[in-house]
């Protein structure tokens, strides 16, 4: 029997949130063809977006088709090599997906030092997440000293991100968290002046309560990743000139389509434009995947942080591809404390 | 008895859309100060602006107080003068509020001259509104060449400047209007490709069926004037991308606060930042007073066009200060075809 390779398929598109619709699969082991690269994965990454890629509904991207392997990113070992640019025993990253294994042309693998740091890294701070919130902050965000900063699910990689680099820019930030750990980290280890616990209020009005004493001076630029509560709280504080990058709604992913039947959660939307025409807000939706141009800028300035111990980053490692949907689902509702990994070797 | 002057002012503020709250007085007329200059308004704007100053909610100006005069623009003759700037009969545009005249500094009138065109140009196309539609288009809007531009309010000052801006850079570009003599309007006049009367449907959802025929390949530009019904029909039109520079929200403006009441108009929370989000939109609330520094520009850029009649104005013009109040109230639900001018003389 030939070696084998497994891999985690989108078995049925979900009514809600995820349950039973992923199949673990095996396979023979690819081989290398022609200027591709064999890796054994290592650590594979597991994000918000990859929800949606579970829909069929118009987005930024393509769904997952029904019996397809699900879409990550991951890093790992090389174990064969076509390829002039890799050899055996390099570490990659690439979009390898839920998968033991990958073979993906050279071309689309970035060659990673583990001398540099935990090869982790390149799923989260130093990765995607990380790059997003840095792109976000500094294209959207625009954050001047003195400044107010609100950021939700504080010590996601994305958010911790924003949140330190805000500190550091010489704003105050105030964090939202699910859960008084979290908060608590968000304060103790990112550094965040506070941060409030969104499970601890029974609705957006209460939250918002807290958040203004929280924030006496109001929000100049909010960091929307989660939606629902959080955000209708926070709305009503922004201040004149606001900004409000979006590159989340983690809250409303499992609401259908466009957010229909989860109208309950938010604010109306008089309210919401309203809040936007008098205050001068600038609201920006994004995706990070259309500005990879700037992700050597973004090396440029946070690796050299990463490397002297300012910046810092939280981890939840999961262990096993099998676990890897439990892990999923946890974390679409905050089980998750900091980026959310699975360990597969 | 000394000369007289008469204003309209603040008797009392409206529950919802204004009726008996304007209160018509009289009182001499003010001697002009050191610097100062003495005009007698010809004819007077009326902006959709002015509903909020009539508030007291928080937004981004003062409410005009209880007993003040009404805010507005006008143009006039100088009857006396206090400063080298102006002479008497002089023509000059000013705050001078719902007024038959006011005294004002000097600094604060810019002089028009009669002989470059008609001096109501002062109060529309070449204004406020002009300069609005203008700053918004090329500041948010960001117009391409063979994109698609949506625009509210269409034979508006703003909209129809907006529209024939957008034309003139090779947008295709569709109104939407309230009324088929202004929808002829906008396409016979202003030269936009096609508009649609909002008020020939019963709701958002009808609306947006034709608007799609209309649009066949979406909306890449929506200049938002209105709010409401149009809003919510134009939304999920929207290309991937997408800018909505937002300057008005009038089908709201009697909605009370930050529009409580009003949410059975409106699209619900989740499904407008789902659309903000999964399209790429950039929304951006503002007001003209804070970009008066591109003032030259516009002027530089438009008044050339306005000269040699590829720009058109429509004005409505209600004659006599006492009839302020109605034309302004006829203003809000759409009664008015162009640009609101009161004549005083």
């Amino acid at each position: 029997m030939s070696a084998q390779m497994q891999q985690i398929v989108l078995a049925s598109r979900p009514e809600s949130a995820p349950t039973e619709n992923f199949r673990l699969e095996s396979s023979p082991l690819p081989q290398p063809g022609e200027g591709e690269v064999l890796v054994k994965v290592h650590y594979m990454s597991l994000d918000p977006y990859m929800r949606g890629r579970m829909d069929d509904a118009k987005s930024y991207a393509a769904p997952v088709p029904i019996g397809g392997c699900m879409e990550a990113g991951g890093v790992g070992e090389v174990l064969a090599s076509n390829s002039p640019y890799f050899e055996v025993g390099d570490f990659a990253f690439g979009m390898f997906g839920w998968a033991s294994h990958g073979c993906l042309p050279a071309k689309e693998l970035r060659k990673l030092d583990p001398k540099q740091g935990p090869i982790t890294a390149a799923l989260g701070g130093l990765g995607m997440p990380g790059f997003t919130g840095w792109h976000a902050l500094s294209a959207y965000g625009r954050p001047q000293a003195g400044e107010n900063l609100g950021v939700s699910a504080a010590t996601g990689p994305v958010g911790s991100m924003v949140g330190q680099l805000a500190k550091k820019a010489g704003l105050r930030v105030v964090g939202l968290a699910g859960g008084a750990d979290k908060c608590k980290m968000a304060v103790e280890t990112f550094g965040f002046d506070a941060c409030l616990d969104h499970r601890a209020y029974g609705d957006a009005r209460a939250l918002r309560k807290d958040l203004k004493e929280a924030c006496p001076k109001g929000i100049d630029v909010y960091f929307e990743n989660v939606g629902g509560k959080v955000l209708e709280a926070v709305l009503p504080l922004m201040n004149i000139n606001g900004r409000i990058p979006i590159c989340g709604m983690i809250a409303w992913y499992n609401a259908g389509g466009l957010g229909e039947g989860a109208s309950d959660q938010a604010l109306t939307g008089p309210n919401i434009w309203r809040n936007i025409l008098v205050k001068f807000l600038s609201v920006n939706g994004f995706i990070i995947s259309n500005h990879f141009d700037r992700y050597p800028d973004f090396l440029k300035e946070v690796a050299p942080m990463v490397a002297k111990g300012e910046l810092h980053f939280a981890e939840d490692i999961a262990e096993g591809l099998e676990n890897a949907p439990a892990a999923f689902m946890s974390m679409l509702t905050g089980g998750n404390t900091g980026k959310q990994i699975v360990k597969l070797v």
